[in-house]
């Protein structure tokens, strides 16, 4: 590739990595060797990468699954956005300057039912990048070029980052929700880093939204993002009531379960109505809620729980076409490079609004 | 209507009755008026009656709904086969000579969207027949001739009466669960009531099908019908674990859950692939069961937990085409009208192998 | 009905009638007497009845089908809004003083395949109100119960009176096509009677969408209507090259055909992207226009070619509620009741901008 | 890979090659240099190779593309079944000893729209085997590992040639089509080489099937194959109106046009019922056939005309899954290697009943 050049990479780059994995771990800013490209994939130097709660989750090593250290990887983060600056031998659809982002997954086979159907992110061979591959903590990152995401004219690389993950997780839910333009939408958790992406990407389908939290900025967030209506938990007695007292006095067509308590999921089919769809997004801590309800009520009201996880790269790709249009702003916090341990803490330590993001440029 | 004839109409007929509504009920057979049609009405003389276990509720009066009596009604039965005897002014699209059969829904008002959409069984104006009109243990009953059901060539009486309810119920959910043939559909208490309709429906519809119940008369009934493989839950061990091994590997499509189990509800999520669907169908006790799962687990999966109650006219001409065909044959029993009372003491005493039907005219 | 008064109800009421049936008809305003509704009916009195070109048709009564006068009918129209006032003995759902209004179908049996999915204006049994049945010229007009369209808070009749016929019928195309937010929808004939309807609903629904038709009005107010792009077809030389170029270089997920042209509909293939939807909506005279593609372009472009009519009783609800919503604002002109056979003369002379609406209260 | 052994891979091997490309080519069947896997190929050893129409034409370089030798590529074919015999470094999901054929698209991008939403064959980087790669007509072939198609127990090499291209084009058009079971589905052309594999899949999937073709054989063919009836267009004068009759008198659900004659296109509209699809499958040559109808009748029955090709790798597997649980046979009649050439010849010369697979093995 005539365009493919060396000169402006570095041997080292800056990255985020992990010190003492486990409950007491530290974040540190360290120089990491820049990988080189194998022939089927792309170097993308990153200008921003968001920081989720997963990311945490990994360093912490308090979830039920193998340790990043168990793949030899440092530096968590899976919502990137950058350029590609090298690409391997075999490339040919991605050339030096194009804008590229990561997402949670790393790759995916193309060569099971599942990659066939749009549903990639459950196939088998489709790890998690910051956990099974270095993430996006690290400012140069190797993407396999056909799982890498392509970025849009008109979404600055502070916005993709969120949109890679929670952006895309709340557009696939909206698509397999089969909610139509004029249909109630309702978001328990309207207010948070996924939900109020949710309502943006709602409204911009038309549908009718009604967002659920707590406090009045909550309220006045929802509002301005395209909220016909509010209902406040802290304020409201019985939620699911005036919910379906909102939705025509019929219930809602759709509610997206953002949040992450058990009560978001138990009041969900009171709020529906007839045919209605609660879709599982927010994930409370294993064993302690459940999404549905007695078979007397899912029969006698004809309900549809649905679980979907991250977007597929087509749901990534239609997000960020919301985005490029204007339609989706992902609020965000930005910190310097050299401030991410700063980021890391605040996020572990307790509700952050909307969502951080590390700029690897300042 | 000039074949429109009373002289073959008595002013009598037979009907069971409820004596003692509440938990000492009896069942009677005594004569009762012959209605008189109105101008949108038709009058069906019916050959069979079904005996379904939600008429021995309506007459223990045991459900959290008003009583029969509420509404004047003595004659429970929403599963009637037989003939149109005569038929209203204002009726056009039937005439006398027509078969014709009652399901549980009596009418629908065909002016809301539920109806618009074929889930009239869900209008708010669809009142139940055999609870707030007289029902099918009646030989000579009224139905409006919108919501009367058509009943085709090649499906006798005896067969047609489990239909209108059981097998209605099952193709709706078939329908409903987005299925496809090839797809492996694994029915809980397929050896059922509902269940061995189900069979044989998934059968005809090109699916693999899974039978799961216990004991050895089940399996091969199940055999028989159309099942591929067949899951003793008195024998194995892990009922969902043998389901996946038997589907693949990967699991089911969809689990129809035609037993009335808690068990059966909890262990269909763990039988399922990745987007797979939980169809609900049998009714536990009222907070006894739960249909769903684990929001981890439901987002982990991919999966779809669906809950269809009984079918609609169109569900219920569809179950009927599939009976004409040759690829439905509910499994009953045959009593003679005079032991109608035994064959209410004996589905209310127990277990019941297939379904009870009654032969109005012996 | 306690609220049933014939106290306001004239005997006789104000209709534009046909005299001299055929190619020299003319239209007078004539005194009718004022129906009684039969049991199943409602009497509804209109403010508003728009004037179709169908009308001029069945009064010039040069169509293969046999004429108004067969039927006893001396008063076309189908876009009726008004308000109920008086209801049969068996009406329970609609009382004295709801607004309704009537659409092309009179009625449809909902005992039939195609009534129970939806396309009830393909009944059998739908007779056309305006031909078989008296239609929206007469002030004073009987509606079957059921098959009346309720009209909502927020459209006022001149505008309902379109939205019964144009609006209906782009809503559902639009319905049918499964284009999805986000999508391109083009419109031949976006300037017209029912593509600046179908402009606004796409529009509405979150597609984007371009306009084609002829001249600057017409790109204007395609442009105030929600168009992102129009396309001159008096200007550019290959139209669908340059509906192609604007739609990301692929083309249109959707061709919304309003025009009546041959022209309209020879272009639309090659406007489509892979996969793409030709929806026939405008209807050139019989044997002139082709609509679909030589196999060869069928299969290598995926086209899917799908023809609509009216909408539902379910479609217009919905499009009515875009109405009410604000997001559907029919553009018509209005003509006091003394003036309606000039509105008639007009329409029938040549083309008009938007719709004419006859307030008969004034 | 352990069990990647060059022992039994021979440096040259057996292939039909064209020769004097044009109106009088020649094939000859020479030895060629057997190729090394590239580190994402795996190198198949054929047992079987289908000859179809298209190898013809690619021959004869009678089609506006340009032609085989612009690509250095002398072996057509596109229908191959055989075993993996060695993989390149990166291939992991594949071993050698696996089953593996190939279909018409030699490789797809995996990264754009098309690709995600099971469209794989319309992707604009998915070249042609058999055109644009060396094809089936030689023994020794390479296939990206990631678009090898796999090759299940219970289907043997010979079936499983024709079912790569003509079984997967009616699976997917069957599949697109979104005719249920019950529904009538009716295939002009049903006695021929995609049509007989069509009866057989919709059989299948619960379809009533009705067979259009001419004379008794065909007749005979169809009737075992599993219609319910079938038309004789040399015998039956209007063969829609038997249609019809046969399809409940209301028309077929669905009319898969695998015939490729401008009449069977032009009687298809006049087939359906309201709401009928037809599926564009056989291809007549360019220019003198049209897939539609006058926008009269598209709008007045509700019709759905859909073009499909041949089928992704999902429907390909679909398709070799019924194959493997005995639902689908092809017919086809077996050449030994020697004979290619008039193998060749026979399907150039005249029609052909059933395909021709050529056995590399005899």
């Amino acid at each position: 590739m005539a365009n493919n050049s060396n000169n402006d990479i570095p041997k080292t780059c800056k990255a985020g990595v992990v010190v003492n994995e486990g409950p007491d771990f530290k974040l540190a800013v360290e120089d990491v060797p820049v990988p080189e490209p194998g022939p089927d994939d792309v170097l993308i130097k990153l200008n921003a990468t968001g920081i989720c709660y997963s990311d945490i989750h990994y360093m912490l090593n308090d979830l039920p699954i193998p340790p990043m250290s168990t793949f030899g990887v440092k530096s968590p983060g899976h919502e990137g956005a950058g350029v590609v600056v090298k690409i391997g031998s075999n490339v040919k659809n991605w050339k030096v300057g194009d804008r590229a982002g990561i997402k949670p997954a790393y790759d995916a086979c193309f060569n099971c039912e599942l990659c066939w159907t749009g549903k990639e992110t459950y196939c088998d061979d489709s790890p998690q990048i910051g956990l099974q591959y270095p993430g996006s903590y690290q400012q140069y990152l190797l993407s396999p070029a056909r799982y890498t995401q392509r970025i849009p004219e008109g979404v600055d690389d502070f916005s993709a980052g969120p949109i890679m993950c929670s952006g895309s997780t709340i557009y696939c839910s909206l698509k397999e929700s089969g909610l139509k333009p004029g249909d109630w939408a309702v978001f328990p958790g309207a207010g948070g880093g996924v939900g109020h992406m949710g309502v943006q990407l709602a409204k911009a389908m038309g549908m009718r939204v009604v967002g659920v939290d707590g406090g009045d900025d909550k309220k006045d967030l929802c509002m301005k993002l395209g909220c016909e209506a509010f209902v406040d938990f802290t304020k409201v007695k019985d939620v699911a009531e005036e919910v379906v007292k909102i939705c025509d006095g019929k219930g809602a067509h759709g509610v997206f379960v953002t949040a992450t308590s058990a009560a978001a999921y138990s009041s969900a089919p009171m709020m529906c109505r007839i045919g209605g769809r609660i879709m599982c997004v927010g994930l409370p801590p294993a064993g302690t809620a459940f999404a549905g309800a007695d078979p007397l009520l899912m029969v006698g009201k004809n309900l549809h729980v649905i679980g979907t996880k991250v977007g597929s790269l087509y749901d990534t790709t239609k997000a960020l076409e919301f985005a490029a249009r204007g339609q989706l702003k992902p609020i965000y916090e930005v910190f310097p490079l050299a401030k991410m341990p700063e980021a890391v803490d605040k996020l572990r330590s307790g509700k952050v609004a909307g969502r951080l993001v590390v700029d690897f440029d300042s």
